[in-house]
C-alpha cells in the first residue's frame, strides 16, 4: 500500500468559492457587442434570457464569488472528485513522467457540466424561473441540466444536436429519466431551426439558436448555456481548486496542465486557479489545450467577433472562430464541435499563455483505448483527446530522460459513446477533414464588428 | 455544510482481509456433490476449472483471508467506494427512517462484480493460466473480468446471455474495448449451447454450462463465476466491511441491510460483516434480500441440491431452485435471472436470518425513477429491486413514526440500462409472470439426491 493512486479529500474541502480569473487578465476585458447595433452590451441586453444572479457573476469584479450554500449541497452528491495518479499508464508507456488525472466522470451526469448546472439551476429558481431550455451536443451538458433541473424543481427542454442524437439515443434517456424534454435539432419547432433543415447533422451553435429563440419569446422561461460564458468558466473552477490541494497531497507541482476545448469550460475550470498563480507570478507551467482537427479553432481560426449561437441572436463576443454559421463535420466529440470558444480562453492563447494543439479522431480513439486498458476508466471522445496530448508530452518527456508532471482533466466516461469505440475497435471510425474552404466561407459572413488587435 | 452526505474514506482505509463467513454459520456446511456420482466433491472436483488459490478460498476455514497485496493495488483503482446518506430521497418519501447506500457503480465496470473479478483474475495469472472463460447476464459481471483480466495480462472469452445481448449492445462493446472476446449465449461453439437453440433468449444457466464446457477442454484456460461460489462470495466483503466504518463516521448502526439477490454476492458483500456481529450476538438487525417476481427463487423455489449450470456439468449445491434448466422471463435486471443463489444465502435464509422478498418490473422501475430524480444517479435494474424494498421499509417507518436506520447496496449504475427506463417512462414496459407450472416441470428434472432437512 506504499505507492498511492487515488488522493480524496472530504465534504469539507468542497471549495466555498470559485475563481474569477476575469480580474487576472491584463487589460481590460472586451466588451460583447449587441448584436443589433454592435455596440457595447451591458447586463441589460442579458436580462431576457438570464437570471441577474447569474449577470452578476459573468461581469464580477471581485478576484472569488462565494459559492451559495444550496449551491454546496447539491456539489455534495459528487464532490469533491478524486485525483488519480496513472501509474499504470506511466509504466505502459515506460516514461519518466509522473501523470496524475482530475476525474469528473463521477458525477450523476458522469462529466464536469453538472458543477455549473446545478449553479445555473439554483440561481434561476431563485429567480422565480419555471422552465430553463438549452443546447447540448453529446448529450452531456443536457443530461447535467436535466440532473441540475430535477435537483432545484424546474422543468427542462433540451435542444439536442442531431447527429449526436442520433449516435447516442442513451443520452436522451437519461435526460428524460430525471424528467426534462428533448428535441432532435435542427427541430421544426423554431425559427433557427427550420431555417437549418439542410444541415441535417445539425450543430452546437444551431442548436443553441434554437434554445435562445425559446427562452427569449416565453415570460417564465431562461436560456442556460453550459460552456464559453464567463459564468460557466467560473463554476468550473472547484475542478481546479480541489486538483491544487489534490496535488499537494501528492507532494507534486504541475509542470504542464492539459484539457480538451470545445467551448473552454473543461478546460477553464481544471487550469484557472493554477493559471492565477502563473499570472501572479507565484509558478510557473505550461497550459496545454487539445482540441480536434475536424473543428479546430484555436489553432486555426481567426481572431474575430462573432456570434455566439448560428443564427446571431447571441451576443458578439471576441473569439477564435471558424464563423456561427460553420457546421464542423460529425465527429463522435460532440462536445467539441463548437464554432468559438471562452473569450477568456482565447485572451489567454493570444497572450502566448495557453498552447494549442489538435489531434484526429482515430489517434485520439488510439490514446483512449490504451487508457481504457491500463487505468480501467473508458474516456469519453472528448477527453481522448487530453489523453492524446498527455501520451506525446510523456513520450517527449522519455525522449528527454525528463521528469515531466503532468496534470490532465478527465472530464467523462465514455460510458455513452462505446459505438464510436465500436467503430474504431472494427477499423471503421471515420477521419473527417477539416475543409479550410468552408471556414472561409462562414468567415466572409460575419458582420461587420471592429477588428482585433 | 452542516449536514454531511457522503461518508468517504481513504486509500489506507481499504480492508485488507476478507470475512469468511462459512466459519460463523451454524453446523458443518452441506458440502457440494460431484455431478456424476453425487458424492461430496473435493477440492479435487475443481481443479480441471479453478486455481488452487480459489480453492483454498472456497474451503477456507479462516475466519478472515488476507487479500493479496496486488489485489490491494487493483482495488485501488476505484476503492472505497462512497456511502451516501440518502437525504433528498428521505425528505421524497417524508419518513423520519435514515436511509443510507453503500455505491459500488464507482468501480470501471460501474458495479460491485470488479471486487471479485481482479481476485479471480490475480489467482489466475498466478497459477499460470492464459485465458478465462466466463458468462454474464446484464454484462455487469463479463465487463468486470474484462477489465480485471486487461490488468492481469490474461485473454478473456465471455458468453453473454442472448436476452442481455440484444438489450444492451454497448456492454458488448465495453467488454471489447477491454480487450474481450464476446459470444451470444446460447451459441454453436459448444455442445450445451447447441443443445439450447429453441430458448434463444438464453439464461444465466446457459451461458454457465457453455463457459465451463470451453475451459474444461481447453489446458491453458479456467472459468470465472460472478457468484454463488464461497470465495466470489468471500470477496466481496470489501463492501461491508468498509460499509460498516462509514456508518460508524456516519454514528448510526443499520435496523435492516437490504441488497439485491441474483446469485447473492453483492447482498452477501454488503451484509456478511454484519451478519457475523448478528451470529456473534453483538448486534441485532434485520437482513432483506430483494429478487424478481419473474425469478422468485428465495421466496418460491425448493431447497433441493441442484447443478449450478443448465447442462449439468457443475457440482449439485444445496440451494433454492426453480430447477436448473427453468429459463426466466427475460426481465431487464439479467443479473438476477438465475435459477439458483449461493449456497451461503440459502442457509442463511432458511435459519431465519435473512428474510426475501420478491418485485415486479414495472414497481422496481418506478422506484429507480423516484431514487434518480431525487439522489441523482440512476440505478441498474437489479438494485432498483433494493430500493423498491427500501421505500417500503420507509414507507412503514413514517407509518410507525420510528426512526428507522436502512443500509442498501446501490451496487451499480444504469448507464446501460436506459432502454428499458425509455420502455418504462413510455408505458410499454412488460411485467412477465412467474409460471409455477414451468418450475414445477424443471423441478421434476432434478437429479437424484439427498434431500436437504
Amino acid at each position: 500500500m506504499s505507492e498511492p493512486v487515488k488522493f480524496l479529500l472530504s465534504e469539507r474541502d468542497i471549495p466555498e468559492r470559485w475563481v474569477n480569473l476575469l480580474v487576472d487578465l491584463p487589460g481590460d476585458p472586451l466588451p460583447p457587442l449587441n448584436p443589433q447595433t454592435l455596440e457595447p452590451a451591458g447586463p441589460a441586453d442579458l436580462t431576457p434570457i438570464f437570471p441577474i444572479g447569474l449577470i452578476e457573476q459573468e461581469v464580477s469584479s471581485e478576484p472569488e464569488v462565494a459559492i451559495p450554500e444550496q449551491v454546496l449541497e447539491a456539489y455534495k452528491l459528487w464532490r469533491p472528485t478524486p485525483l488519480f495518479r496513472a501509474r499504470r499508464l506511466e509504466r505502459e508507456l515506460g516514461t519518466p513522467a509522473r501523470i496524475y488525472y482530475k476525474y469528473e466522470g463521477v458525477s450523476p451526469a458522469g462529466s464536469h457540466k453538472p458543477n455549473t448546472a446545478v449553479a445555473q439551476a439554483y440561481e434561476n429558481a431563485r429567480a422565480g424561473v419555471k422552465r430553463l431550455t438549452t443546447e447540448t451536443g453529446a448529450g452531456q451538458w443536457g443530461s447535467a441540466l436535466a440532473f441540475a433541473c430535477s435537483l432545484f424543481g424546474l422543468d427542462c427542454e433540451v435542444f439536442m444536436v442531431g447527429s449526436s442524437y442520433d449516435q447516442k439515443p442513451y443520452r436522451r434517456s437519461m435526460m428524460q429519466t430525471w424528467g426534462a424534454t428533448v428535441h432532435r435539432s435542427p427541430s421544426t419547432l423554431t425559427g433557427s431551426g427550420r431555417g437549418q433543415q439542410a444541415h441535417s447533422t445539425g450543430s452546437l451553435g444551431i442548436a443553441i439558436s434554437e434554445a435562445v429563440e425559446v427562452a427569449a419569446s416565453r415570460e417564465d422561461t431562461n436560456y442556460s448555456l453550459g460552456s464559453v460564458l464567463n459564468h460557466v468558466l467560473l463554476h468550473q473552477t472547484v475542478i481546479g481548486q480541489e486538483a491544487a490541494a489534490q496535488m499537494e497531497m501528492a507532494g507534486d507541482v504541475p509542470d504542464v496542465v492539459i484539457g480538451c476545448v470545445g467551448g473552454g469550460s473543461n478546460f477553464a475550470g481544471l487550469a484557472f486557479p493554477f493559471v492565477r498563480r502563473v499570472l501572479g507570478g507565484q509558478a510557473k507551467m505550461r497550459f496545454l489545450a487539445a482540441e480536434p482537427s475536424a473543428c479546430p479553432t484555436l489553432t486555426r481560426g481567426a481572431y474575430r467577433y462573432d456570434f455566439g449561437d448560428t443564427a446571431g441572436l447571441t451576443p458578439l463576443m471576441p473569439m477564435f472562430t471558424l464563423g456561427h454559421d460553420f457546421v464542423p463535420p460529425p465527429v463522435h466529440a460532440g462536445g467539441l464541435r463548437y464554432h468559438g470558444d471562452a473569450p477568456m480562453i482565447c485572451g489567454l492563447v493570444r497572450a502566448g499563455v495557453i498552447e494549442a494543439r489538435a489531434y484526429r479522431q482515430n489517434e485520439t480513439f488510439a490514446a483512449a483505448v490504451r487508457f481504457a486498458r491500463s487505468e480501467g476508466i473508458i474516456p469519453a471522445p472528448e477527453p481522448a483527446h487530453a489523453i492524446r496530448a498527455v501520451i506525446e508530452e510523456a513520450e517527449a518527456a522519455r525522449e528527454a530522460d525528463e521528469e515531466r508532471v503532468i496534470l490532465f482533466g478527465l472530464c467523462g466516461h465514455g460510458h455513452f459513446d462505446l459505438s464510436a469505440y465500436d467503430a474504431y475497435l472494427a477499423g471503421e471510425l471515420d477521419d473527417p477533414e477539416f475543409s479550410t474552404q468552408e471556414m472561409e466561407e462562414a468567415l466572409r459572413r460575419l458582420p461587420e464588428a471592429p477588428a482585433l488587435a
